[in-house]
């Protein structure tokens, strides 16, 4: 055995340069067990970083890095490569746990290219690079690493087709875990793993048939392998793919043994698994509320289909789910273009499809919603999931930019439930009727019950919902805000001010009848969960535009904000009760 | 010789399959005569539907539509579709060549099961159509038709990963014409040519590497090669591509030797292609003056790219453009994620890239425009071509939705110029400067001159140009909305009414400084060139909503339009100098 690797000392790449390969291995094992430590204490992605410790490893140690350019496709496999560019600390002492992002990023560290968490990019964006250097004459390394299921999405085939053209060095390391976040799907996989059970002689083979020299590793948690492997391609003078097949989880047995849970995890207990900090009582969140809603409206109506685009968990489609919802279940993978396409060939077809998404993640498909869903009014059903300031705080997957994307879309009918029983309703509906693309978007991520609302029975136009009737000042508030106005509302209340409370119901097109009751309104205050540019104030603000009344709109900033604090940002904004309150005042 | 076929008594797909092959041959070449009589009279998209006439009539022969269904991608090929399913008289008859749209549609036939202007959604759609059927256990043939470049596009391979996945019938023609728009590049490509070069047989093989079966048809404008294959395939029991080797332009001599011209062509000579109305002292139009341009810019500076997604004609490079631009020119093909994505890495590898869009189609980028290029401020430059209400009228290709999606991406710059002068001003220093993502939206089509324009040095920071200073009353116009408000002032002034007239510049960020000066007048109307909804005036009304100013914002409505008339529009939306100046008056 090895005498212990001291990580505090391994500062660059080039601490690691000078080991052999039984030290690097030993250097694996110990990196392995600092990132169990943290990842179990801290949470995070735990299977991604668990199967890349020695790719990310051999990869230092082979290429040049800084000057080598390595684009690591999603970067939450990034934190090995943390470890070893300076940020080692951030791994082994608990006291700085969050002095680094689960991203690359180059306000960290030059050895981070990009900050990236939307999967499927790197070819391109390495190709770009590559692109450069040829036209300067340079001569480093340009490399690719993508993988985790990120092959599906359509603009790795972008950048794979594109970087074929180059005459070049550049080369594309695919990290096949066999795993997305759950299981992969699609006729990619089937050629990857042909490949791995043909120890990557098989023909037909995707890279080849792209036109890239192709070369695979069976032991891609064996350092030396790699290193060898990517000896021989550094430096090469023409694209290259590198196929390595990887263990998701590696070392850590719950993890290996249920990828799918460990992709991504809250505090854990290292040996059992459980959650730390899970409360048994905790309320029901919209994930699993829909999964439960869904599943029962596929079992009484064999029309309805329930799609997503590789993130099943969110949807609240684990493994059970799965299965019992059988064929009535879609994941296309990650592949948000082709999840709305298929719903809508679903939906021309005659079927009630119904498709989930990640707030952050649905603007990859905005010429989908737009083209073949909204202008062949195709009556498909999608749910956004975090489509709230108080969900992903991180700058790469920030869930209040979608009002403004979607709500712009003619004929897309954009429903902002504000409780969990005008959720069900809006759905119940939308999945009833055959006309109209409707967009509903839970509000916030626990499941509110509001008993009192008033439910529609139809959806299809513009009708508010007077909540509460005051006068002179109308607080409107839009989904999840609704509730802080009912607050804000409640407060002014005790100071003897009555307001019109309104509940918008639809953010895409306005309810004037209503509106035109406000007009004579000393001011209406709108407050959305999302951007207020573009979004649904401003069109009140521009449709009252000619009438005297006061129109204020609240909301978030046009801004890429970073692991922000959310109580700071809701009072940055003037969203809170009290705020709105006194904003009513003052108005 | 066969006797003449009567075209007119051709009204469904029954009155073909009644045909013998000779028969059906006789019926090609007679199409093919109709087809480029009308096109050179009429205009229209001349390649992709001269080379396809034989597919289609074996299409229809073979497969039992519409109770089979076929997709056809991008649909700008299905002129002898339509010919053949009840609209011929749309191809025969001069008084009725207005009858039909140019692509696929709903509304025009049970034949048309889409409306479709965009590239590479067919096998999605068609996957969903083909789950569709089988949840429901329909036994009927789904076929998707794609080609002609479409297949670099993302969603065709997220489309054709999904499919493979289908254990039942669905089936993918893929339309190889060796051609985009333009030359195809790209790995894709190579592959194809590879399989046209060894009639199919060779190794590696893109789509068996991607699950299906494969079958090649080297003589693809052969009739009876054709019914052969649709035949052995018809009823398939699993995925399958049948790969067609096809002749663009095929029988009209000037469209073979010159595809590129010919893809999409207005009136022109039959016999020297020379076009019929063409005006020799035309004014110049964008793309001309961009093409000029960027070629002048890239020979004074090495570091300069320009870069297309398969339109280099709207970028005003043709072949010969092209070829003196050499390295420095980079068409990725249909792919306007990489697009992005490669402008992106050339700026991060130091290089300064420009990239040329058509308004319509940047949408499908969506993503990388708000992840790649403006959270990672990479400072490339976007060009947006036929973003006007004056441009594309097709309800696929309307130009009018850019500014509501692009100018609520944080971080991305989106600047309106309203004159050539303008916008030479603002493209150069883009290319200048490394610090910003920029969007430059040509204002029409026609490069107006405005001598007297002033320019700015710098367009980081909003800073609105007070043209005229008058009281009272301000017109805010956008881009070419400028020039119109400018005739509006005018006739004011000759009323004796003198408002203030401003060129935002700007649509992204407000110039508060300035619409601070504004709070005290009596109105304030603001005019774009694109959607009312979540486009830059609603951003105006927000901000001055707490001021007594009434704000009246012009411009389009949120509705796909179909072939709209210009004037009555522009009419509609209260958008001619008269009717502005007469909405100030009232005002």
């Amino acid at each position: 055995m090895m005498k212990d690797i001291d990580l505090s000392a391994i500062k660059t790449p080039a601490d690691i340069r000078k080991m052999n390969v039984e030290e690097l291995t030993q250097l694996a094992a110990e990196m392995r067990g600092a990132l169990m430590d943290k990842l179990s204490v801290h949470g995070g992605h735990v299977g991604p970083n668990l199967g890349m410790v020695e790719a990310v490893i051999a990869l230092h140690y082979v290429f040049n890095t800084p000057e080598d350019k390595i684009v690591f496709d999603v970067s939450h496999q990034t934190y090995p490569h943390k470890m070893i560019t300076g940020r080692m600390q951030a791994f082994t002492d608990p006291a700085h746990y969050d002095d680094v992002t689960g991203y690359t990023n180059p306000a960290e560290s030059d050895y981070d290219l990009y900050s990236l968490g939307h999967t499927s990019s790197a070819v391109a964006l390495a190709a770009g690079l590559a692109k450069a250097r040829d036209l300067q004459g340079g001569k480093e390394n340009v490399v690719a690493v993508i993988g985790d299921g990120s092959l599906s999405g359509g603009v790795a085939f972008e950048g794979l087709d594109y970087g074929a053209t180059l005459d070049s060095n550049f080369i594309v390391i695919v990290n096949d875990n066999q795993m997305s976040i759950a299981e992969n799907h699609g006729g990619i996989y089937d050629n990857l793993q042909l490949l791995r059970n043909t120890n990557g002689t098989a023909e037909p083979n995707l890279f080849r048939a792209m036109g890239y020299a192709y070369h695979y590793v069976n032991y891609g948690n064996d350092i030396k392998s790699l290193i060898e492997m990517f000896r021989a391609v550094k430096d090469t003078d023409r694209p290259v793919v590198v196929h390595i097949n990887t263990m998701k989880g590696l070392g850590l047995a719950v993890a290996e043994a249920d990828k799918e849970t460990f992709h991504f995890s809250a505090p854990f207990d290292l040996k059992t698994g459980a959650l730390l900090n899970e409360q048994h009582d905790a309320p029901e969140d919209y994930s699993e509320h829909f999964g439960k809603k869904m599943l029962s409206m596929m079992k009484e109506n064999g029309n309805v289909v329930t799609i997503t685009a590789g993130t099943p968990g969110v949807l609240g489609f684990d493994k059970a789910r799965r299965e019992e919802a059988g064929r009535q279940f879609v994941d296309v993978g990650i592949a948000e273009q082709a999840a709305i396409d298929v719903a809508s060939g679903l939906a021309k077809g005659g079927m009630r499809p119904v498709v989930g998404f990640v707030s952050s993640f649905l603007q990859r498909a905005y010429d989908q919603f737009s083209q073949d869903i909204a202008l062949n009014h195709q009556a498909a059903t999608f749910v956004v999931f975090y489509g709230t300031m108080f969900g992903m705080n991180d700058e790469t997957h920030l869930g209040f930019f979608d009002i403004a994307l979607l709500s712009n879309i003619p004929g897309l009918l954009y429903l902002a439930p504000t409780c969990k029983e005008e959720f069900d309703s809006m759905l119940a509906w939308s999945v009833r009727q055959t006309e109209l693309p409707v967009v509903i978007r839970t509000p916030g991520c626990v499941a509110v019950s509001n008993p009192a609302m008033q439910l529609l029975d139809d959806y299809s136009k513009p009708k508010y919902e007077i909540a509460r009737q005051g006068e002179g000042v109308a607080l409107i508030g839009a989904g999840l805000m609704f509730g802080i106005m009912q607050q804000a509302a409640d407060l002014l209340a005790k100071e003897g001010v009555n307001v019109t409370l309104i509940n918008p119901r639809n953010l895409s097109t306005l309810d004037t009848d209503t509106l035109d009751t406000l007009k004579g309104y000393k001011a209406v205050i709108t407050a959305e969960d999302g951007i207020v540019d573009g979004g649904f104030g401003q069109k009140v603000a521009s449709y009252l535009g000619e009438s005297p009344v006061k129109v204020i709109n609240l909301g978030l900033p046009k801004e890429f904000l970073n692991r922000y604090n959310y109580a700071a940002l809701q009072q940055k904004c003037g969203l809170t009760p009290e705020q709105i309150a006194q904003t009513a005042i003052n108005a």
